[in-house]
């Protein structure tokens, strides 16, 4: 039985969680591959610690140069994270004919075109699958099992971190700085939680999302990107009256020639999938004009299932190696001279339903001001809340609005927020009927 | 760019969205592929009929036996149906060295692997992504996406007719012969019901299932099959008051040298995300030793879903095609050599929690003398509801059980039944705990 030879850069959570797929799982791999998957080496800047693994078979080493340029590694696995040093191992790993498989989003979001192009020219592979969604399988669907379709939206709860902070906060009535301090004491936020909840994150996600679903280059830097800190219990619970539930949601749609990419808080209908997915969860839904309406769901992150899909990939690629990585399905879904470099769709053009909280005060014609404001720009009402008056002069009011262009209902807004009787702290959110 | 060829086997609802999509797809599938798919010739038996397609370009025949012989057919789409003459067109086409692409879960099922066994020798693939879960890419998702883990649980809803049954039971309180009748109006039941809601067809894509995540044969004919006819409305109340939803629910579970295959309407949590799958939508949820829990979600019939599984298939076939199909993933997930054929575990054996419906005499005692009888078996209680007094003199009683095996509830009711006080008409149904 033929070996496949696997290195390894980064023996973190993840590396370790693939490690121990690599040396565990040997017998069963074998019996799906008709080959042997051996990891012979492995780099971290730190070895001198206790694994809890017995690597004792691996090659360590603390230079990943070691790893990536070495004879006898057929495919580096890159779990490192982060731009650099990752960016270079990658493409250094490339240069020297190495396929290489990561669970790398930001790396993908911002150079995953060019490592593309290199891997191409080298005839190997760069694949990612553990980038989004963790150990769902959602690019292979969305890549493989989908391919008949024109895709026409994509939803996405992509970040564990935001999905267990806002459940917490819908289950317990708690403030988003209560929770994401708990949240942080117990290991499921960063430090510096800004890359999670700020939206940054699921903005990698969705950026390769979105590029592969329709067959564009990877725009990250174009996703309009808001994050969660702003929503406040009662927010969460003003949506679940009106029948939604708030998530941090990535939405990508096509318009011809251009794509919608955005990031924000997000009322969806409470009877949807997608509003089921609580704690730390991930999923996609991806509709296309056949398929009409698919949903993957799972664990988005965490040493095993992130592992999961690693390791996946690696499955995939050994299986093509004696004849050649062209028999694989192209990373991005479409052949590479097929892939169009389409415009993102301006964020003004966006067509969109919105949540409005106000506070305003609490005087008899502030409501109809309001509504003749948004009656002026054409933005028409689901449905009105003015909730119960507060210890100051002011109430809040919920306002949930029909379509319209974010142009139009920014201008809306302008002139509302001027008025003298409105507060300046305004809560915009949106909606989108996910199924 | 190359041609691949395609003949296509019936022209009936999923035919004809095989050569829609075949139609009005080419180049966007060709953008994906770098090849182009071209639907050469099709057969049905009745050609003398308005398509609703342009298929001028298409050689049609009214016999199958053109399309599995032709000389200018690279791949075969078999959406005939049953198990003959589909099975003979099938194995004509591989001995004529077609790959083969269905959408017949019952062949698969029945003769699947005398197919597979055939197609091998013949060096050519059988592929059926389409067989179960509709248009759901949940077959590659468990062979491909999760083939680092050991499969540790299959739960799916797989047969949109019952779900939507029982969906339309629980929002209407009606009774599932009226559902059923209005079902069969509609269209969504056909005249005769029994293959959908006698689990019969869940049987077949669970043995399926099974078989690919446990790396065994398929042992269709083994699957304990119950169906949902004997539901009531107030059996669906009465499990909702106890946090729980029935579900006609397939279940594969893995133990040792032994695979745990069951059918029945089941319990299963109404938090859990496949209680939230509603309507004629089918879902899997695989979970496996790494990846934890994984849910596929999407349309698991209709003419446009189903032909979106088919095409995906062909897409792949034709990546390979260049090479040889051995680049492509086993067509069970485990080379063949290393499928075993591993029994199926006797149901008196398999261990499930009860909830047991009972109709008994409106006495005192009555409830002391069941809850002993079930002690005496070690059986102990998670819920018992007393109902509320019918016309006569007689009141159903639920019990909710903790795990035993299915031999020894048996026993336990063979005796409850003997009971005087009890009437004849009990109905068991099971509870799984589903994420």
């Amino acid at each position: 039985m033929k070996d496949i030879r696997v290195g390894l850069l980064g023996l973190g959570t993840i590396g370790l969680g693939a490690a121990r797929i690599l040396l565990e799982q040997q017998e069963l791999m074998s019996r799906r591959l008709g080959c042997r998957l051996v990891l012979v080496a492995a780099a971290d800047r730190s070895l001198d610690r206790d694994f809890g693994l017995d690597l004792s078979s691996v090659r360590l080493s603390s230079d990943a140069q070691d790893v990536v340029t070495a004879d006898d590694v057929d495919i580096v696995i890159e779990l490192i994270g982060g731009y650099e040093p990752a960016r270079t191992f990658v493409a250094t790993a490339i240069e020297h004919g190495k396929h290489v498989v990561t669970a790398n989003k930001a790396l993908i979001a911002k150079h995953g075109d060019e490592l593309f192009a290199q891997a191409e020219s080298n005839g190997v592979v760069l694949a990612f699958e553990a980038a989004v969604g963790g150990g769902i399988p959602c690019l292979k669907a969305l890549r493989e099992g989908l391919a008949a379709n024109q895709i026409e939206s994509i939803y996405g709860i992509l970040n564990g971190t935001c999905n267990y902070i806002l459940t917490r906060m819908e289950n317990e009535g708690a403030a988003f700085a209560d929770v994401l301090r708990d949240a942080q004491a117990l290991g499921y936020a960063e430090a510096d939680p800004t890359f999670d909840v700020e939206g940054v994150d699921t903005a990698h996600k969705l950026s390769i999302l979105a590029a592969m679903a329709f067959g564009s280059k990877i725009h990250f830097d174009e996703v309009f990107t808001e994050g969660i800190s702003r929503i406040t219990p009662d927010d969460i619970h003003s949506a679940h009256e009106l029948g939604y539930r708030i998530k941090l949601l990535g939405v990508a749609k096509p318009h011809g020639e251009q794509v919608e990419m955005r990031v924000h808080p997000t009322l969806i209908p409470l009877s949807s999938q997608l509003a089921q997915v609580s704690d730390s969860y991930n999923a996609v839904q991806a509709s296309g004009d056949f398929v009409e309406h698919t949903m993957y769901f799972g664990r988005g992150a965490g040493e095993r299932p992130t592992a999961s899909a690693v390791i996946a990939d690696v499955m995939d690629i050994a299986r093509v190696l004696p004849g050649g990585v062209a028999y694989l399905p192209p990373a991005m879904g479409f052949i590479a001279a097929e892939r169009r470099d389409l415009a993102t769709l301006p964020i003004i053009d966006a067509e969109c339903e919105y949540y409005l909280r106000l506070m305003v005060q609490d005087d008899s014609g502030v409501l109809a001001t309001i509504t003749s404001i948004l009656a002026d720009h054409h933005i028409s009402l689901e449905a009105v809340m003015q909730k119960e008056r507060h210890a100051t002069h002011s109430v809040p009011i919920i306002l949930l609005t029909h379509t319209t262009t974010e142009g139009n209902f920014q201008a809306a807004i302008a002139r509302i927020i001027a008025l003298d009787c409105v507060q300046e702290d305004v809560l915009i959110l949106r909606k989108e009927q996910t199924h």
